[in-house]
């Protein structure tokens, strides 16, 4: 497998809206888009920096998996996501390595993106997220 | 402000070797340096994915901030590093705007960069650092 770049990196937040004002007004970035992913309970916001997105992450549902982190850990950074070229076999390639997938098959992710996470107990506490463009898809 | 790139992502790690092993085995990545850095009682491991470096941190004193860390937490990412062109202006930046920061001013990091640290209480949870490459210090 070859990992090509940083894809995103995802953080949880209470408020989309106060974190957008920090990430904007204090670190000079521009929030580009405000997108919901229902299959996550999320709603997103992103930005560039470089070749990587920041993904803040609002949860949408009291049982979500963002509620759920923030409960736990508190706000913070929940994920990180390598781009791969081809998803499909990179998750063949993970599991026989002996990696546990939350994710056996890709699905849909924000932005259009074929995505699949890998599980932080196989990955060193590393919630890690697989993902390929969709023209890049076979 | 201007974020250039994310220039790390630090995770820790409780056995340096063990999640080398997992980085180079099965994510494909190449660790291409090893360096203690005494003043932040860590060892530290890098990779290269794009412009960015995963920098592993295990820790070399239990009283250290990455065995605090993964006390309270368990190992998992522990801080992102954004890229600025000058760091002592960055600082004076964003601590005019209320940011709290961990470090005043510039300190040594690993790999030579000039390096400082913003507080997590007032950056959403995130323990941020900035750094600089010393040839473009001032």
């Amino acid at each position: 497998m070859e990992l090509n770049h940083i894809e995103h990196i995802g953080i949880a937040v209470k408020n989309l809206d106060e974190s957008i004002k920090y990430y904007e007004n204090v670190l000079g970035l521009k929030c580009y888009a405000i997108e919901e992913v229902k299959d996550q309970k999320v709603k997103t916001a992103f930005f560039q920096v470089g070749q990587t997105k920041i993904e803040l992450l609002e949860s949408t549902d009291p049982e979500g998996p963002i509620s759920k982190f923030i409960e736990k850990k508190g706000e913070g950074i929940h994920h990180i996501a390598f781009a791969v070229k081809n998803l499909s076999e990179a998750l063949k390639e993970v599991e026989t390595k002996g990696i546990q997938l939350i994710d056996k098959q890709p699905k849909k992710g924000a932005e259009g993106l074929n995505i699949a996470f890998l599980h932080p107990k196989s990955t060193g506490g590393v919630l890690t997220e697989l993902c390929e463009k969709n023209s890049e898809s076979k």
